[in-house]
């Protein structure tokens, strides 16, 4: 499929560190930064952008932080035609602590919010517009998200100057028939702006519901190499250049990381498909149950998750 | 979604154990028959059907022949609403071997077949019938079908009394488009057949290639527990029984016996998605290739594999 205004997001890094809280050497950064500029990526999206008094860099990796300092060392001044991005959650970054564009590596902030939030995410995002950057808006765990709001999100965000929405599965819980609505909608509530995807993939629907995106209209396409991400992990990137046909993609970088890198790191981090992610997936669930049971030692009883799972919901029983 | 139609079909046992010559224990068999039964499986596939002269049961374990003697040991007399089928190559099973239906517990053979020996898998279909089972013709490598052939199988398939016909992914290549676009072609051509769908997971896009069919009227669908099958496997059945709506469906055995037996067997077997299945399913590729890689010392070498692929690809340079 040959659209020529797609633009691919890999945030292999950003997503990738939920599991190991951003603890990767710099080897591997370089490795993802290098390979994303030579397949053709658009975005590289390196790391969550917080101050540094939200989180302990005794616990978390630089790219909790994303300073300066530290996206410099990777990138160098990135003379490149690859942008980068970072992901800002409400109330983790202190205005005063953004500089202006001009003093930064960075290109674009994502902004993450619930539905709740949207008010302070379209604050935080004309902040970083007017500080010179580019900004989104990602609308996460729609899926749980009512009719009525989800309209009063869609307006607030069409009155806003943000060009980029994204439409997020959070929980890995949508289908394509969820996905061809959820388009439908977004479209139609903001003409004239870009829509952008952000899959999971307890379903090992993560590459299919971003196919389907595409189809109906979306153009920012996030993934991550070998699908690495939280829980389940993502859209696998190499799946995604595989199927895209502007011929400025190559997917051989990409297997080369995964290859020296990531492929070994999925030996001792486990994301992807396993049982528990699967049923929290298909039940519409946060990971967050399935990824304690994982960490535990019952990681290998499905069934023990299935009926913990299936207690707490009256609606299945 | 609820389609009462709808019937599922574990091949498990069959497409799986094209991983380890269907050296399976009677146990893991067994419980693959119980949970199939527990969670409403419409039909369980427990093997080929070979002539005993074709194979050397020093290599092949007792599912690559499905004898009578065999088959009763794990079903007893199958006294169930759950049938059971075997796979037939052509060629591999003669007919003066198959029993009348009234002397076996088998209830349908599925005939496999690439488009040039249509009309031996009609006859054998018929010979099956005649003989008093249900018969389908499953159509391999249909990505690799031209126009004409496929209209030229679909003609004599219409005029068969076959009335099951499958739509198989071989290669684990197709995209949502390209089974919208067979589902339509083989719907027309066999107005009042029951179309399948028997897909691979090169992609990870079995389970929504399978999703995708229902959406076009396919009604006997494949899925294999834990996705276990050739290469990179098939849909998994605990994401398609998680998806149907038919409350006769259940989950919960089938995760059962994947905690017990299947999970434990991909510490030792490699099918799934792994680079070299990716690559050739992304390249419409027979596996083979990449099984034999993945057979290898090399099998960690992803970018090694895309060159000797693409090596061989004249169009792709």
């Amino acid at each position: 499929m040959y659209k020529k205004d797609i633009k691919v997001l890999d945030c292999t890094i950003r997503d990738g560190g939920l599991m190991n809280k951003w603890q990767f050497s710099k080897e591997l950064v370089k490795s993802v930064y290098e390979s994303c500029l030579a397949a053709g990526v658009d975005y590289m999206e390196i790391g969550y952008i917080s101050s540094e008094d939200q989180f302990s860099r005794d616990e978390y990796g630089a790219w909790k932080f994303c300073s300066e300092a530290d996206v410099r060392e990777i990138v160098g001044e990135n003379n490149t035609n690859m942008k980068l991005s970072v992901l800002a959650d409400i109330g983790r970054i202190s205005f005063d602590d953004i500089r202006p564009k001009s003093e930064s590596l960075i290109d674009m902030f994502r902004v993450a919010c619930y539905d709740h939030q949207i008010d302070k995410a379209i604050e935080l995002a004309h902040h970083v517009i007017d500080k010179g950057y580019e900004a989104t808006i990602n609308l996460m765990a729609v899926s749980k998200v009512t009719e009525r709001s989800l309209n009063e999100v869609l307006s607030d965000v069409g009155k806003s100057r943000v060009e980029i929405f994204y439409l997020v599965d959070s929980f890995g819980s949508m289908y394509s028939e969820d996905i061809q609505s959820l388009m439908k909608k977004y479209t139609e509530a903001l003409p004239g702006k870009t829509i952008g995807f952000h899959g999971h993939n307890n379903m090992q629907l993560g590459f299919a519901n971003t196919i389907e995106c595409i189809i109906q209209g979306a153009r920012m396409l996030d993934a991550t190499m070998l699908g690495m991400g939280r829980g389940a992990g993502n859209c696998p990137l190499e799946l995604l250049l595989s199927f895209l046909k502007n011929p400025k993609y190559k997917v051989k970088p990409v297997l080369q990381t995964i290859q020296d890198y990531i492929n070994p790191l999925q030996k001792q981090i486990d994301w992807g498909y396993f049982m528990p992610y699967m049923v929290s997936g298909s039940l519409n669930e946060h990971p967050r149950a399935a990824m304690a049971w994982m960490d535990s030692d019952k990681k290998d009883d499905y069934v023990g998750f299935y009926e913990e799972i299936m207690d707490t919901r009256e609606d299945l029983k």
